[in-house]
């Protein structure tokens, strides 16, 4: 098992998470910080975090006991702004995700972990830059990517996310949400034996019959019919209100194919936040990543927490071991 | 205190809840049964429940151990039929709610507490029927009515609730938001000291910034500002998936005004699926409600919960000796 994790922007909480799970031992695998060496000695340094750091490559073997590191030397420490927008570090942050976005598609990795980078700061250098995902998608040549966010309790995935409530609205059709459960469907059975897949309703009560809102008749039953009849393990669509409770108390369901972000969002973070790991689905790689962002109010004071990054880590070698 | 209880549509739980919390000691004030006195006794007999029936009038007290029964002779006992829509069990079930909802204008009781209707079987006999809380408005001459589900953990209002989530995007306007925004700090304060109040965005991130969706910008941050003006203990808006975590788990918010239905019913039900009343505000009167339907796949097995119903009249209780 070889990974790679990305350290995120320099101005964030990515290189100190990256340091600090390390050095607790929290990342049990071997793998190759894809970053700049000056700024994780420079973290590690400011906040007296205590780890071997290495310059690599990926015709090397990643070794016990420091962190190898594929160096962009993209910043040098002059350019390092904790907790501001930094146009180098947000052309940096990208950088470290192309190359591993490479590195994972000729094979030198076999799964891709990122830390978070800061929209802002990219666009600054990538005005064309929408997200993390899609340059991923865009690198990978593949057309439906979408995110799964799964943690112990509730695994959701979305028709759309980062797109204003009312475009969310536009985008509940038939061929998407056939997309997406197909896309769920898949990636749930690594994950779970024999799960049973869950599709919310768009509407409140799922429109009661057409009373309020047509979405239901019009495009998501017959979605999932069309899954049903394909094999799928699907039911729905249900009242959004009753399906969440029914998912996680009654163990209904193993996983929700929701219509908008905040839909699968608020309840999972709800019942854990910060258990959930974002996992790209849709591409010919395998990519998890922290669910948070770059927390500039807390960026290189040492307090953010690693979880999220032990759960994303572990994700990405269970995902990679069934791939094997 | 004297306070009035609708036994909701006989094809429905509500006599059972009725008569079962009832007999377990569970309602602990006075209060008169709005419904029909044949039914309540059949549903007794078929259940097993020893509970006093006898009719009485508002000009009586509700004596303890009996429920006395304002008898509107509606329906005899060949015209339930549990489980199943029936016109004339929805037409009394309207008429109960009629007449308690007049019976606490006039003061003759001190609060309403509703068990439920079921929509389809009223409107056999009024077309026009939108459900419970619009008919308890339209007799009051209220205009701005409102719900708020309220349980241990959290508190909502909604801006919209049984509209189409497009319907529900169009009506997140301003003068809106600040009416209800005005009638949840009113009714909050009733139930808790110094309450801080959250209003949570439309689009998810609220928006960042503009990026995707203008609500925010537009209709919500305005309607905050006037209410801050105003005195109100308001903050927002908040991006929504992180917010119900930090009202609940941080305990930093009492209550949060949702943009749409499934918004604040979502994370409700998920966290205490029987918890939630429901509070209609606006009113001249104190009407409080269980959060369920009347679930007629379970109706007239005495195997329905009383807690919601317990809850609600808790709930009214609270409020009216607020109200004193």
């Amino acid at each position: 098992m070889r990974l790679g994790i990305t350290m995120g922007d320099s101005s964030g909480v990515g290189p100190e998470i990256l340091l600090t799970a390390f050095s607790r031992g929290e990342i049990q695998y071997p793998f190759f910080a894809f970053g700049d060496y000056e700024v994780l000695t420079l973290c590690a340094e400011s906040l007296g975090i205590q780890v071997p750091l290495r310059r690599t490559s990926l015709q090397e073997q990643p070794r016990p006991g420091e962190i190898g590191v594929i160096d962009h030397a993209l910043l040098t420490q002059t350019d390092v702004t904790p907790g501001e927008i930094n146009a180098a570090s947000g052309h940096a942050a990208r950088e470290y995700v192309v190359s591993a976005t490479k590195a994972a598609l000729k094979g030198a990795i076999e799964a891709m972990v990122t830390l978070p980078m800061n929209k802002e700061a990219t666009q600054l250098s990538d005005p064309d830059f929408t997200g993390h995902t899609e340059l991923i998608g865009a690198l990978c040549g593949s057309k439906d990517v979408t995110i799964m966010l799964a943690s112990d309790d509730l695994i959701v995935t979305h028709v759309s996310t980062h797109v204003s409530l009312a475009e969310a609205i536009r985008r509940v059709r038939r061929d998407r949400i056939q997309t997406i459960i197909a896309m769920t469907c898949e990636a749930v059975k690594k994950l779970r034996d024999n799960p049973k897949i869950a599709i919310a309703g768009l509407n409140p009560h799922a429109g009661e019959n057409g009373l309020f809102g047509d979405e239901e008749i019009r495009e998501i039953a017959p979605a999932v019919e069309w899954a049903r009849d394909h094999g799928m393990p699907v039911e729905g669509p249900f009242p959004p209100d009753t399906l969440f409770y029914q998912a996680v108390r009654r163990k209904r369901f193993d996983a929700i194919v929701c219509m908008y972000h905040d839909q699968g969002h608020v309840p999972l973070k709800l019942l854990d936040f910060e258990g959930g790991v974002n996992v790209a689905l849709g591409l010919p790689i395998i990519r998890t990543s922290v669910d948070h962002g770059t927390a500039f109010d807390i960026a290189w004071k040492g307090v953010a927490s690693t979880r999220p990054l032990v759960g994303a880590v572990n994700m990405a070698v269970k995902l990679a071991s069934k791939a094997r």
